[in-house]
């Protein structure tokens, strides 16, 4: 088994807030994050995927369809974005990177079907990931 | 002369559309960048300052002093917030990364005392900054 | 199970070297890391805690929490110190990467009560580090 | 158990393509990795040894010792050089980072006499690895 | 005056040779650089444009508009190609990342009609840079 | 003109403070980085040179032998050293980043014949660098 990883970058907004706390609740539990108009990051997604290189091409998964993927699977809906307000598969889920992780697995899980997907790690800063080995 | 310069992080939401302009405009010329809920970055703020070393201690400017100053003169407005909506000085202007290099020099100047301010950089994103020279 | 990672920056001197080996045993072993008064690094520590994100959160743990935990526990006692003179818990341990790993593990690890300390990495050079899980 | 990683870094050019396929086939799989006479990359390694820390020394390997050996290994004949045409173990085998992963396995594998290889990853660019872990 | 700057990346193989000099003279000049079929590295190109922000969009320049520009007039060519045998422009020019960065200006100068071109920074590897200023 | 710059790497460790100074004073003026062991730091030096490439072998000067020179001229002194106490060329002098960049500029300046030292840039973490143009 050799794993594959590609990156991916966009930038977004979010909000960090539970509409069932109270304002107060909010503002202690997420603090900074709880700006009203939101605030937003460089996000960097990996892909990880697992499997056997293919012994005519080399590949475990082409990652240039790997990357197209992404594309069309997550960039396009979240890139420019506003986490809370623009992505319908994000709506009602507070978009902590924990979240997206769990989000982003599951949108492309099903579209991997060379190899097996391992890992989406979700980078928001220099000093913050998550990561979700499914 | 020697110049030292501090980098500094914040993340912010911002929108770059120009209410003189029409819908269709705003969406020719910002394109994804006019998304109506904003997206965001993880800034870096570069700033450096051109001066003698003092000779009892070795400082153009005491660096840490410097980033206290940036601290409190722009990440204490900046950091986890909508450019747009919650920056008083930002009112009315167009938050490019060129347009928020010449607010943060306008916000910094008048508090370099040692030495002189030299250079301000605002970086957006891994592929993209605007740098200011007074 | 997400696993979530929050980095945190120091510096810090240290010399490797044991005193059961000769001055000649030490510089064979150590080489240019035995240098008598000490050499230094800006080191990373990264920390990764393991659990289910809370449903009212979206957190595994508040990284701004496991921040000032790392801040508290790690960087106040070895940020801007010698490793050999100025860290009690580093008394007579050789401050190489591996065993100042082994050492924040242990320092962490009573404090994660929110998920599940899952691994500490201490990277030294930018060619250089040490990972423990425990 | 401690995992202790060293880095390095080679620049060699290569070329994606099967002789076994025609021109359209190698066209449509390889793309523009598949141009005659080549491109290039500046590639990462990174080498991954596990052990338990040798208590008079505190290593798990000397990494010292570990670059050492990558350099005599592994840099020394592939630095500079075209993958395809240069380098005798890796004759007949499409130089993808999969593959390239899976002989430096094997050409290290054999000299880690300390700890025991974990995991070797090389990078291609900046979006895109591969890891073997044996 | 603002300066904004477009980074852009691209992966080619090159060989450093004089067909003027003898085998030997290459081999002394180059070294290493001189392998026979070439070697690559993964490029940065970093385009800066000088000038005035414009009132109604905050823009030196659109840096999406320089990214495509950029990517027609330089990357189209030299993205995964080996540069001693498929870049007309650099026919006959020793492609060191003194004369990429002539090369590269040459090329974009013309096409920057907003703003002015200030500089062309061609990185090579981690280490090596070269930078043109017209 | 084109101005090439080559980066070198050091890792030592160091401490500020002023024996014309009280310990208060330098507590004060000082802080963290006067701790009486020392601290320290992974250093970066970047030389930029400026001139014309040679027509015959596209070079400014070859980085490799400028490579070499900050080798013996630079590293073979500082690296892994204590810079209080292991650098003659640092004697009496407070080594802060300004300070390192003056003496590295005065000790590589003779020894460039091809072109012009243009520029040395000492950074001592991420977030702070020195830079002087002679």
């Amino acid at each position: 088994m050799v794993y594959v990883t590609r990156k991916a970058h966009f930038s977004a907004a979010h909000r960090l807030f539970n509409p069932a706390f109270t304002d107060e609740q909010n503002e202690a539990i997420f603090d900074k994050c709880n700006n009203l108009h939101g605030h937003g990051h460089n996000y960097t997604i990996e892909v990880t995927v697992a499997g056997n290189p293919d012994p005519q091409t080399g590949y475990v998964i082409d990652l240039k369809k790997l990357s197209e993927l992404i594309e069309e699977v997550i960039l396009a809906k979240v890139d420019h974005k506003h986490l809370n307000f623009d992505v319908p598969e994000l709506e009602g889920i507070i978009p902590t990177a924990e979240n997206i992780a769990l989000v982003f697995w599951s949108l492309l899980e099903p579209h991997i079907t060379e190899g097996k997907l391992q890992k989406v790690r979700v980078t928001e800063s220099d000093n913050n990931f998550a990561e979700y080995f499914g």
